[in-house]
């Protein structure tokens, strides 16, 4: 694609056209002039995520009282957060600073920087503003939220410039696994700060474009504060191989594949992926069929906006697949992390609607496990070959890249941009402080590097960088249609229900003669396998009927000291009868 | 430690004493003679476990009315059997032959290999053969579960034959992650069979031995019929590293650590590294502490056997730590895999009662993570350098070597061992496949090669390698004292209440009226936070109420249906307003 620079601010975009850069330059730069640096001046940074954590990327720039926010992702949760669909950041602070807020910046579109954006439009209507292909996966987000009319989105490109109050940040050309990323180069009166998003140095990029590295050389050259930079691959050495590199793999295994069908599983909004596998598709005369539907999505949105080039008639609608040889196919499909609804898990499984897998496929999972996914993925591969399926995966050809850059690429980066202040962003704690001995590695002091961690509200200027105070952050749990409904009581309980399920001893009460009417009545769920448990059933209903009959005192009603004591007595019976603690809760009806 | 070979039918073996031999050969070599292997004769085996799956090894060998078992392990539960606390091999099969089993020999004492014993002998009292460590740690297990006394063991080491019917079996020294492993040397009629156990090669050993390569190369050139191979690490090219790497990396560490104190997490089990890390500590002048109680025991028990060489006074208890000077201690630590209660975790979590952690802590995680485990590791990592503690893990340094043979290793055992067939063991799929394909580099064609399942009863003889049938085999779960009554109901239970948690509807209906006498009332837990959702719970009871008041019929007392209706509508109407499906359990009590 070639790039059209006609609002940007570069010295050598002179060539272009002036009438319509001057168009363009109106539209988003109301006030391109940013003073020179004054020593005294300091500019304000809040991490309301992916500090100190990895995902729900989001950071606030402030300038005296004007505020920005860079991104504004999810995270997906772990197993100790049960029953929860997705984590999105706290948003307090943006509601209570909303008079300050000039608008959103998202660098590009993976859920970790989009996905909390719907949620953020239902409590604050701020401009968006993103790259042609962000805004497009944006919209499908705000479609489903039935945000889309009221949402206020701007597209950008590379060279643009964006006025937001005091602020001037210009969007710099990044690689990475996902085309239209892009770094910011935000300028305010303290100085110039670098935030380089999700990036890696990709100097055969499938796209054509290698990163901007001149543009952040020349904000290098006039002095950069501070430096933000992507953690993810800070402990892995060397660098980040190409994209291109994916390709040739491609060429060679479907060589390997000969007659078989090829199921490649891959990331569903790697674009540059997917576009390799058509071209070798193309090059193998196979058609290509695509399955699950955020590839589906990705796919539809990579063609409309020109980011896919798809030959004609190369596509085919995967009920169809059964009208060609299995030598004339590919099936892209999601489930490249093993995740147990996605359509790899259920074809591996044989509960896959549409697809029969057969010893005649053949499969490459295109993509390395998510820490805490290792696990999955090797099921789905025992699976497969089970079943007599070869299966290529991790490691054993260059099947996948990472989208972001190595030690080798983060040190280049710090290297040209030359920053006084240095802050590792987007990792863990072993990431970002890996990360800072790289900066010392370079020169840098540990006083010029700031390792932080979530709700750090920074202030930084020629002096230094002083940390502020916390503003509110943390983990808003999204399940269902409910938005931090579910608290720590609520996981609590799921957890311990997940160990040793419950017992529920019901018993209904006569109020007036102090008798019991009806039960106790015990229901177990989770815990043994009552049918062939009655004895330990039937103990627990003798221990509640004596405790009801001991413990309760028709004069005082006093409900709760029977239920505390039901509770805690049966509790210590079960375990010591089955060494488990299951929940046990009593319910007392009155009559 | 010098070997005692004297119960060794090995040609080289006769400069012994041969009295002493004598002996020893009367007690465990009943009918040493073994007829040379014709070729209609055939040797069946049965693999209960460590076939298909990681974790709890068993395979029984059968010729004719004789067999015997190898290992019997345990394996531990991931996150799908939630509330599971141990798996063991299904023992079907051994209980109807139980007047065939002529005993059971232990390979090692890891708990795969032996966390099944206790299960089994609470079924069948066989006798178990296995090495002075081995035995020792079986000791322990046996007296936790009150089988001490009527376990009949019988202690062995390499070179010695143990005769079982028609089986001679030989010991053979192996180089593993504990010491006294041994694999064996299986002969019967129907010809040799070769079973590695769990091995690597070491050529500079902790512990002084370097596999007996010498035998396994012997017994190639008799001439083996089949070869059993750990497949652990048959993804992995290369060799395994010695040992000795981990020693002189901790050299290194103890040095850069300087005057902080040391903490080295290891795997429970890993004498040799409990040495190394007292060595190093007699070295540079530490005193040791242990802590957790697996390792405890291990110290203990690698102590009183011999394997253990400890300088006196080296050794203090965790009480005491607070006497020394931090420079002047090392702490040994379980915990290397992240696991939630280990003494590692606490620490970092600040949650131990007897170590308290400091940036003057130097924490060595001497372990990789096993599959699945890489979070918590990861968590525990963050948690520690939060906390501003130097941490060493994975990778940054040689602090771990694997105790199971890589690609070349593998190669080298198929190559002097020369077995006419190849059946790779204790693995997954994955693992099985990838050692079948290096068995092919080798040479060998599929059909020398067996990848089987467990549950697998094969035939080998000269001719070929026969599937016969499937015996009983699986999973039992061990639950508190509970064996095998946790099943799939009470798994599928636990899984949905971790989701979304569950929703209890309790209502007293007189059965002569029809009237509800009390209630509905309605009780939550694991769904949402009931205070903040009080119209929730309200749309539940008025929904209960008129389902009960429409549906109850005082004629049919058709509680069933009454039933049926207030979870479906219940849950249908829980989804509709939540998007959540907690599980609805209606209780109906009668007056």
């Amino acid at each position: 694609m070639a790039k059209q620079n006609i609002t940007s601010d570069r010295s050598n975009a002179g060539k272009r056209n002036s009438q319509k850069r001057f168009y363009a330059y109106r539209k988003v730069n109301k006030k391109p002039s940013v003073r020179p640096p004054e020593p005294e001046e300091s500019v304000r940074v809040a991490f309301l995520g992916g500090m100190n954590e990895i995902g729900k990327n989001m950071t606030v720039y402030e300038y005296k009282s004007d505020m920005f926010i860079v991104d504004c992702g999810l995270a997906f949760p772990g197993e100790e957060l049960p029953g929860v669909d997705l984590v999105i950041p706290d948003f307090t602070y943006i509601e209570k600073n909303i008079n300050k807020i000039k608008g959103l910046i998202i660098t590009h579109g993976h859920e970790d920087h989009i996905g909390g954006i719907a949620y953020l439009l239902k409590k604050v209507n701020i401009p968006i503003y993103a790259t042609k292909l962000t805004i497009g996966l944006i919209k499908g987000k705000l479609k489903e939220h039935n945000l889309l009319d009221s949402a206020k989105l701007v597209e950008i490109k590379p060279h643009d410039n964006i006025t937001l109050g005091s602020f001037n940040i210009e969007l710099i050309h990044v690689n990475h696994s996902i085309p239209d990323a892009v770094g910011l180069a935000i300028r305010c009166p303290a100085g110039i700060l670098i935030h380089t998003g999700d990036f890696k140095i990709d100097t055969t990029p499938v796209d054509g474009d290698m990163i901007d590295l001149t543009r952040f050389a020349e904000y290098g050259k006039k002095g950069v504060l501070a430096l933000f930079q992507d953690s993810t691959n800070a402990e892995r050495p060397g660098y980040t191989m190409s994209e291109k590199t994916v390709g040739e793999s491609f060429v060679n295994l479907f060589r390997k594949a000969g007659k078989r069908r090829i199921l490649v599983a891959t990331f569903a909004s790697n674009i540059h992926r997917v576009q390799q596998i058509i071209d070798v598709a193309q090059q193998s005369k196979r058609k290509v069929a695509v399955l699950g539907r955020s590839l589906e999505n990705l796919v539809q949105v990579g063609k409309e906006l020109g980011y896919l080039n798809v030959p004609e008639n190369i596509m085919i609608n995967i009920d169809n697949i059964k009208n060609y040889e299995d030598e004339n196919l590919v099936i892209i499909t999601t489930g490249s992390q093993g995740e147990p609804m996605s359509a790899l898990t259920k074809m591996a499984f044989r509960e896959h609607r549409k697809v029969v897998i057969t010893p005649n496929d053949y499969v490459i999972i295109s993509a390395t496990p998510i820490p805490g996914n290792e696990k999955m993925v090797g099921n789905v591969v025992n699976e497969l070959m089970k079943q007599g399926i070869e299966v290529i995966y991790e490691k054993m050809y260059e099947v996948h890249v990472s989208g972001h850059a190595c030690q080798e690429e983060l040190k280049l980066m710090m290297g040209i941009v030359k920053p006084k202040f240095f802050i590792p962003v987007h990792g863990e704690q072993k990431h970002l402080q890996k990360h800072s001995l790289l900066a010392q590695s370079m020169g840098y002091s540990k006083d010029n590097i700031y390792v932080g961690t979530i709700g750090d509200h920074i202030e930084i200027s020629k002096n230094g960088i002083k940390y502020i105070d916390s503003v509110p952050s943390g983990e808003v749990y999204v399940d269902g249609i409910g938005v931090g409904d579910v608290g720590n009581i609520v996981l609590n309980d799921r957890k311990r229900l997940s160990q040793d399920g419950l017992i529920i001893v019901v018993a209904t009460i006569n109020t007036q003669t102090g008798m019991i009417e009806s039960g106790p009545d015990v229901v177990s769920r989770g815990f043994v396998y009552v049918r062939e448990n009655e004895d330990l059933m039937n103990s627990v209903r003798s221990m509640a009927l004596k405790i009801i009959d001991e413990t309760y005192d028709k004069r005082y009603h006093d409900w709760n000291s029977v239920k505390v004591k039901l509770r805690d007595d049966i509790t210590k019976l079960m375990y010591e009868k089955t060494k488990r603690s299951p929940m046990v809760l009593p319910v007392l009806m009155e009559i």
